[in-house]
């Protein structure tokens, strides 16, 4: 999923006039109004509903001494000037996703997800407890803002295609609209990658202008409508094993609240991060029960070269940010791909292979 | 995984001199104390160390307005009366796992893992958006407490064994230390289960009195020793898919607090449910990788035939929860059994299958 041309498109609409009705962040009787800029569509399953949850956590849990207002895609600014309306001291607070700010630091893709990277899991173990938050502090710190893991939409799907896909050489020239890194990955497998917005994605399949597109899963994806012109279902991705949510914060903003406060975000975001994944692995498969059972969508796995030629390429892009002269995305690169190496092992070697003999052995 | 013996002994130290040592709850300055028990040894790493942390984090985010006071397994009142403390008001919290509390409720087994059951993501996936919460808050309005869910230990280690397993043969007979539902899964594949304490594991084994033993996963078993005397470390656990830990309240208490309190311990929990699998994430493959390169261990996998007839103990072991005269157990089983039949489609067709797809074609 990137929704960045979704949300772009959404935020053009309105923007002045929504910026108009609001005051300055209010201080009354000792308690803080704090702004929330988002880059979702109001109500965006899974993740604009919890930008206004962990809002609303905040909100309660300070007993209104922080009240969070929340402005979603284009009210307040534009969703792709979220990050920018912090650093000017617009809003106190962004939600959203840090690979949207990739032209900051091309860094910043880790600590949402990369093509064959990390599962929500292995990314929390990683920002907690193997160096990954002290490393998004050192980049975030250079805007002057902290960052904090706020959800998480578990492994996506990897696409609807319109037609069954045979293997790797049945890929070739394929039009497929699959954003970001994904799609560079998607690239280097002879697909002509597009980038089109979420509410353009339905008519170019119908059209005939796509014969493929990816979004984020059967929760989002049900309510958009591709099975009605895209019947073949695949999944899983192999270019977002996860999607990171984050929120981003003023730092010095941040560090002037009460302790209790600093503390009180940092939890409600913490929660969220489980909160949202539960939403998601709840809601994707009884989705995908009315995609299949009520729509006719079949499910496929892409064919092995494709996974495999995927990984190539995966590691390709990987490698090039390994590579790159800027030495902090060096060193996120090296601490994100040590960490992956070792977090594998219990992923792998334990829940994956729990997982498996559930599905072979057990049935009730 | 079953700390009950382990704590029971620990428990039996010390209890009344600690407990001579403490006053009442105190109200001074607006500010409230309240007292959590445990059922884990103090610094028990991943569980009782998130004990802790979760106090920290309510004394912190309520700026000291509601401080928490830990105690250890014993210091109080001994562990498996931590459920108890609370109901008759010795302490108004308590942190540890359902599961203890089957006496009261064969239902709580559902709330903390079961053999092939649910891993940590689906358990939350069922306790916050499919009914689970709901049927807990049933069972546990009977004994006027709240539980929240507080930390998981993730899929578990499925023990230590001297001889390496060719299959299900092999198992006839063995003396195995593995308590709980999971011993009750291996009795019916002919093992002779014993539940020893923790501390008289590595004994047993060394004595020869033991075949085999299982605990919770490297990172707890590192530190107990257990690889000098036997080798061979069978990964995943079949029995054990994840553990989740709980916080306990008295639930007139707990809704006589303001709202802001009841919100920011409902907050910390979750967030500590995050927390904890983070920790365990990050610390058992790490664990593992000492196992073996400095200590010699070798790692297996279950063969399939042990697998199989796991899978078949389990259904009855579910099964007979399933079939419970008490109509609470019955809807928990019911509920439960549901959940995971939609929950499973999304682990293993989506994430499971991306686990699997890394493995195969993946490095870097």
């Amino acid at each position: 999923m990137d929704r960045r041309s979704f949300i772009t498109k959404a935020g053009v609409v309105g923007v002045g006039a929504a910026a108009a009705g609001f005051a300055a962040p209010a201080i009354a009787q000792g308690n803080i109004t704090w702004r929330m800029v988002t880059t979702w569509p109001k109500n965006f399953p899974g993740l604009g509903v919890g930008a206004q949850r962990l809002a609303d956590r905040i909100t309660a849990a300070s007993g209104g001494r922080l009240t969070i207002q929340v402005y979603s895609a284009g009210e307040l600014v534009p969703p792709l000037q979220s990050l920018d309306a912090v650093i000017d001291g617009t809003a106190e607070m962004s939600h959203g996703a840090a690979y949207y700010w990739q032209n900051k630091s091309p860094a910043l893709s880790f600590f949402t997800g990369v093509p064959y990277g990390m599962t929500s899991r292995e990314l929390a173990a990683w920002v907690r407890y193997m160096g990954g938050q002290e490393i998004w502090d050192e980049i975030y710190d250079q805007f002057g803002v902290q960052g904090f893991l706020s959800g998480d939409t578990g492994t996506q799907a990897g696409g609807w295609f319109k037609n069954e896909l045979t293997g790797l050489d049945s890929v070739k020239g394929l039009r497929f609209r699959t954003p970001g890194l994904g799609g560079r990955v998607w690239e280097k497998l002879g697909v002509t990658v597009t980038n089109l917005a979420a509410g353009e994605i339905f008519q170019a399949l119908q059209s005939g202008t796509l014969d493929a597109a990816e979004f984020v899963g059967p929760y989002n994806d049900l309510a958009l409508g591709f099975y009605q012109v895209a019947k073949n279902y695949y999944l899983p991705s192999f270019v977002e094993p996860g999607l990171a949510t984050e929120l981003v914060v003023d730092k010095k903003k941040y560090q002037a609240l009460p302790a209790d406060l600093q503390a009180l975000i940092r939890d409600a975001s913490q929660a969220e991060y489980d909160q949202v994944a539960s939403d998601f692995y709840a809601n994707d498969p009884r989705a995908l029960q009315t995609l299949v059972n009520d729509h006719g969508v079949k499910v496929h796995q892409f064919p092995d070269d494709i996974l495999k030629a995927g990984a190539e390429a995966a590691k390709e892009v990987m490698s090039e940010l390994h590579q790159s002269s800027d030495p902090l995305v060096k060193k996120t690169a090296d601490s994100f791909i040590e960490a992956l190496n070792i977090l594998r092992t219990r992923t792998e070697g334990t829940d994956g292979s729990f997982i498996q003999a559930r599905k072979n052995f057990f049935s009730i």
